[in-house]
């Protein structure tokens, strides 16, 4: 076996690794036998000379293999699947297709991620509910599949303990947006699920960590060939994200309005987004015969109840209080009875007529990340309630003068330059042409039978 | 300021680091306030992407601040000069160097490292005479450089620790051979020395660490550039390493070589480095007119004695016993009184007849090196006592079956393959012309006045 400063000379200079030298890296990361300045330069290296398919194919799996990989019964085969996004603006997907999946027969062990930068996370928004528990032990995640159908939980500590170490140094080395490192980084995760089936939506655009197709096609195609080589499969959306998924932003805030969409009255994006996903996964598990078929039983689920009865029993499973499950669920939207408010809301105004043309995700994103509502290192606490409603929707006429965002803030007070920024992150045009509807997903990658 | 993945971003996309940017990263890497995976990836990244000359020379400048900076007396001022070599076999150029430019009126404070790999080290070389303390305070070098003019010693603690954790990380990343990191490592060193003028002697061919001279030239460019904008007179000498440096490699043979030479016995082509670095020096410190003044003054101070009684004072000023001394520097050549013989000498032979033609220095070294002359890693323990005379001189006509090598060694006994790499690396051609003498200077860069 080659030293360690040989296997970076390798990769410092394009050459390809071998297996074994790979398994050597990754086996060495998770037993702390590499000096973390070596793990350092071989990531930078990686960045700057990438991996070729089958080195990151071996990288993902060795990654998976560095600590436990789950295993279900017999009787679930072909029927457990997740979903995984490369982070957006106002995305409470999981939310309301965990129980949809759930309620169409399928298992679905989501574990889930933390917000970091301007990007919510699952965890987070689910924290956001008095008492729900995203630690879970792997047996504990075992019943909830079986009684449930679904849960939202957190990475345990013996889920991919090389990702952990990995993720970290990357976080500080710059080494983050590589795409072999990527790949690695999220389907070794999904591979110790030892998941039938799985769907990544992978957004694009000014909110998004890709901000054009086109490379965001390039990390799908990867994540695509890479999840199949490990035996699940899987599929891509590739999604728009310049804007806001629905029209919350903000963990409550994104809380109550995937209720809402529980309850049938969800925004229309966010429906699109739900149902494409999940009627993928459905085609890929054989549940159903075709994607315009999986779309409507999501759909179907979502409109009908069954999806809301599933999250309900999510939550009782996860420990929040039955009263409080029953509360969020039930058919009202007063919502502040059980999630905390702010303490203040504070409505900005549009300054002209027109048609709204676009919202800037990203500005507006950052903006609620600096007022509380993300975090800038991983530990750091966020306040759940600060957060943003959309009041005015994109192709909507609109008059001066009239609330088009409400922002709720608690003690960070935003500042003079805050508002003026996010008053220039709504586009007001003078025309009075209405605009197409908006569609999220431009399009879908599919695994080879 | 930057944080430190953003400076590390900076430079992974070949960006430029402002000056205030390399001070940050330095003074973060001395004050340990930076973690050593992001010290890995910076040094990746400065490998990949390389250093414009304005980084480089702030790298330098500030690597050097990292630590104490020498004084010297005000009349010293010109005077106090040094030399750099990038690494040989055989090569014992400081060795006699040093006194002979103490002989003509200059102070010599060099600071020396050990060998690593095939490369020999100065300090090792000077090991070997028995009592012989490179470890030596700054006040103690200010005293030997007044009394004798020159000293031959290690790199205090206090002197650029900077380099120390630099160079240690670049050994465990494959970054060594980076030409920004180079030259910061080098010349920030003697820039703490506060030197008037610098000879770098950068050498090229199959023993070096490049191999061709366009890429030694290029690193021997930047060198001469950073040495200047850093206050020191620089200039440099570009010299062929391809077989060996005089007729001796290893440790106490190249103490006897050295003294053979300091008493007018020295092979011409040791002479000639030692004649035209020396005289290069001297040009850039104003004591002669020009280089070929230079040269005759320094090859006089070794013909004549001058040098040989310098030597003599640093050995005793150093810790030799003053009769060790004496018996090392009288008349005859009898070395191994004083200094340690190996207990094996083995002659090799030559297989036919012809022309010497050419010998690989590196395939020695590296056998050396195995046989216990070298050491692997830092700290490791190295026999003295290893080593090979040649016993034939490129273009010299031989016979079939004459001793062309003798090795020197202990209880680690060549191997009959590495008997039969040293054979193959003498090449004896059938031919019987006469070759011209072998010139081992191949081009003078000068600092521009």
């Amino acid at each position: 076996m080659l030293s360690f400063p040989e296997l970076i000379r390798k990769k410092r200079d394009g050459e390809t690794l071998t297996d074994d030298e790979v398994k050597a890296f990754v086996d060495a990361v998770t037993e702390k036998t590499i000096q973390e300045s070596q793990i350092g330069a071989m990531l930078m290296a990686i960045w700057q000379r990438g991996m070729v398919t089958t080195e990151t194919q071996t990288l993902t799996r060795q990654m998976m293999l560095s600590g436990d990989v789950m295993t279900w019964p017999d009787e679930w085969s072909g029927r457990v699947v997740d979903k995984h996004s490369t982070g957006g603006v106002g995305d409470k997907v999981s939310l309301v297709l965990a129980p949809a999946l759930a309620a169409c027969g399928c298992k679905v062990p989501m574990i889930s991620g933390r917000g970091l930068a301007h990007t919510g996370g699952t965890l987070d928004k689910m924290e956001s509910i008095p008492g729900f528990n995203i630690n879970q032990s792997a047996d504990r995640i075992l019943q909830m599949l079986d009684s449930v159908g679904c849960c939202i939980v957190g990475q345990t500590k013996t889920l991919v303990p090389a990702d952990r170490v990995l993720y970290a140094i990357r976080d500080a080395t710059s080494t983050v947006d590589s795409l072999a490192l990527i790949a690695g980084s999220i389907l070794s995760k999904k591979g110790a699920e030892s998941l039938s089936a799985l769907v990544l939506d992978v957004k694009f655009g000014r909110a998004a960590l890709y901000k054009d197709l086109r490379s965001a096609k390039e990390l799908a195609m990867l994540l695509v060939e890479t999840g199949n080589a490990l035996g699940i499969r899987t599929g891509a959306a590739l999604s728009c994200m310049d804007a806001v998924i629905g029209r919350c932003v903000g963990n409550s805030l994104e809380v109550m309005e995937s209720l809402e969409t529980l309850k049938g009255r969800g925004p229309e994006d966010l429906m699109e987004l739900v149902s494409t996903l999940g009627g993928l996964l459905l085609t890929m598990t054989d549940l159903v015969s075709d994607l315009s078929e999986g779309r409507r039983k999501i759909y179907d689920a979502v409109i009908g109840g069954a999806a809301l009865s599933k999250f309900q029993a999510m939550l009782e499973a996860q420990g929040v209080a039955n009263q409080t499950a029953r509360s969020l669920c039930s058919a009202h939207n007063d919502y502040f009875t059980v999630l905390r408010k702010s303490e203040h809301q504070l409505e900005l105004k549009t300054t002209s007529g027109g048609t709204v043309g676009d919202v800037d995700g990203l500005v507006l994103a950052k903006i609620l990340h600096k007022l509380g509502a993300g975090r800038s290192k991983a530990g750091e606490s966020i306040n759940h309630s600060v957060g943003a409603e959309l009041l005015v929707s994109i192709g909507q006429q609109v008059e001066e003068g009239v609330p088009w965002l409400r922002l709720h803030h608690d003690d960070r007070v935003p500042t003079d330059e805050q508002i003026r920024c996010l008053q220039d992150a709504v586009c007001v045009r003078a025309d009075t042409h209405t605009h197409n509807t908006h569609t999220v997903v431009k399009e879908l990658l599919l695994p080879q039978k």
